[in-house]
């Protein structure tokens, strides 16, 4: 843990005083007060995040980690883990739902290969940060030692670092890797101290017999690691995926950095429930984008005590829902930024009462 | 009734062949089957109500209905009568919250005075169908004529007939009116027989003595008129507003003419509603935008059995929420339209089970 303490200390909560700045601007603006609902509470949090009252929100990047999973040969996915690189590609090509909707807000993607068990050669979009070809399975130990996951964290913290440096004004953070709903699943259920079954759901879309085995796979896991299981960062390690550490540093970094982070669905939240777990200040610069279909996520948002912003019953991951919300949150900052006030419209103000 | 017969005539329900194309088609995309959710239900169905199995939504365009309302004078508003003309200046200068949505997702506005108590010069952007300068007071008696909401109802429908000239791909449903709850919740209250206490709301502001008004004024207006409240088209014009009514035509028209319409909140709901009653196959063109903060809107959704796309707690109207889902809508379609297939990004398909 202490390596982190130097991050920790240049994490600090949002001021409260933003807050009431944004929303004493918001509540100039032609429109009955607080009708814009939470889109006025994401341009509050958005102000108070970055401390600028006219932020802005322009360049938008989606950073999807990706990486593969020992555990995935036991049978817990619906897909083979080669489709972890197959979709690697597909993104750099543009083809996949992530780079779809990302043209679709005006973000670019960009890819993190933290841990996918294939040798990429040089690609544009690709960012190289492979630890690993994949974790160990962890029916037979830790999938990770202290000193892979902490290179995770570290590769997450260098990304965030970087999009700052880049002017980045909002991110996304999603992920690819056959088998992390099982990682995803395992991590919550220590974390909440829940029943396995009820964070563990049907992934990529297993049946119910398959489902079955691998909640006794999570069981069988944390069995074999339980006397790992001390502190947050010995679940992640233990766990825990490549592409989970490396969000977990990523949104640790983008809360250093005061950067809005959109955190995508199932296992993207479980990295920021860790981030969270280690430093809960973290939480003031997480937007939660969607419910994901997948069973656990309820429990984990309901742990945290944040409600998202989508329903939309998706569960694709990649950062999918994260585009979405990012949409909603440039289109709360526009409000913010271009709507008239009620003087320069000359629009008459609401009746005393 | 019958001067409607001859639209109705022309309004048929989607064909489920489509929605099973379509479907046939998402399937074959890099993702798990239906993890895109509720976005590969808005693809199916926008491809059933084009009957184009490659559509597009390119043109957008959110056509926002104003009017006034005699029942204005009641004090059941928390701002006074003139701002409906004020605001529709400001949707015209691009600075209310439709205009910075619409912009945010390449849509265009168009405003229809279909009853604003003011002259308007004309204005670019301004599409004029004034029936008259707000409606009567439903305190004392039907606040329109059968031929004052008929001919509201064809403003409507001229307008959707003009988007399908002019290719629009798909539209948002709109209005402005000081008032327009008030004329809701009395109509939505008696369509769907509900006590007037449980479908009325704060509207733009209201205190809770003025709620308390509002609804007493409501169950006045109802038993002024309660002998004319026997079918739909009756009900509509005794307590409707005429934008109310124009939007009641647009949807029908749209319908009509096989474009998609995103439904805004609680007020264009309830024009939907009305033109649900009228004709129920028009719900098959209808996207439910958002859940309103307004009371009734969940009643009203629950009627109809639809369940919104989105839930901000937003209540502000004009088309501010059917933007929102138009944005959802279109990148439904590119996802649909855009996504490499399996076997084009070569990606391995799911395991036998």
């Amino acid at each position: 843990m202490h390596e982190l303490k130097d991050i920790f200390k240049h994490i600090s909560p949002i001021d409260s005083k933003y807050i009431k700045l944004a929303q004493q601007h918001l509540d100039q603006l032609t429109k009955p007060k607080r009708s814009l609902g939470r889109l006025e509470d994401i341009a509050c949090q958005v102000v108070a995040i970055t401390e600028n009252l006219k932020p802005s929100v322009d360049k938008k990047v989606i950073f999807v980690f990706a990486a593969d999973h020992g555990i995935a040969t036991e049978g817990v996915s619906a897909y083979p883990p080669d489709v972890t690189a197959q979709m690697v590609r597909n993104f750099l090509r543009g083809g996949a739902g992530i780079n779809v909707l990302a043209r679709h807000i005006g973000a670019e993607v960009r890819v993190i290969d933290i841990g996918v068990d294939y040798d990429f050669e040089s690609l544009q979009g690709l960012h190289p940060g492979k630890i690993r070809k994949g974790t160990r399975n962890m029916l037979n130990g830790p999938a990770m030692t202290h000193e892979e996951a902490f290179a995770a964290i570290q590769v997450g913290l260098e990304v965030a670092k970087l999009a700052k440096k880049e002017n980045v004004n909002v991110v996304g953070a999603g992920e690819m890797g056959i088998g992390n709903t099982t990682a995803s699943s395992a991590i919550l259920s220590v974390v909440i101290d829940c029943e396995e079954e009820l964070v563990t759901g049907f992934g990529a879309g297993l049946t119910s017999e398959q489902r079955q085995h691998k909640v006794d796979i999570i069981k069988r896991a944390i069995e074999v690691n339980r006397d790992r299981l001390t502190d947050p960062l010995s679940v992640l390690a233990a766990l825990g995926g490549f592409e989970i550490a490396g969000l977990c540093g990523f949104i640790l970094g983008c809360a250093k950095e005061r950067l809005p982070v959109a955190v995508d669905g199932f296992i993207s939240s479980v990295a920021a429930l860790v981030a969270v777990e280690l430093h809960p200040t973290v939480k003031d610069y997480l937007f939660f984008s969607h419910l994901s279909n997948e069973q656990g996520h309820t429990s984990l948002l309901n742990h945290l005590n944040v409600v998202p912003l989508l329903n939309l019953a998706m569960g694709l991951g990649e950062g999918t829902g994260a585009a979405l919300a990012m949409h909603l949150v440039e289109g709360a900052i526009k409000l913010y930024n271009e709507m008239a006030t009620f003087d320069e419209a000359q629009v008459s103000k609401r009746l005393e009462t």
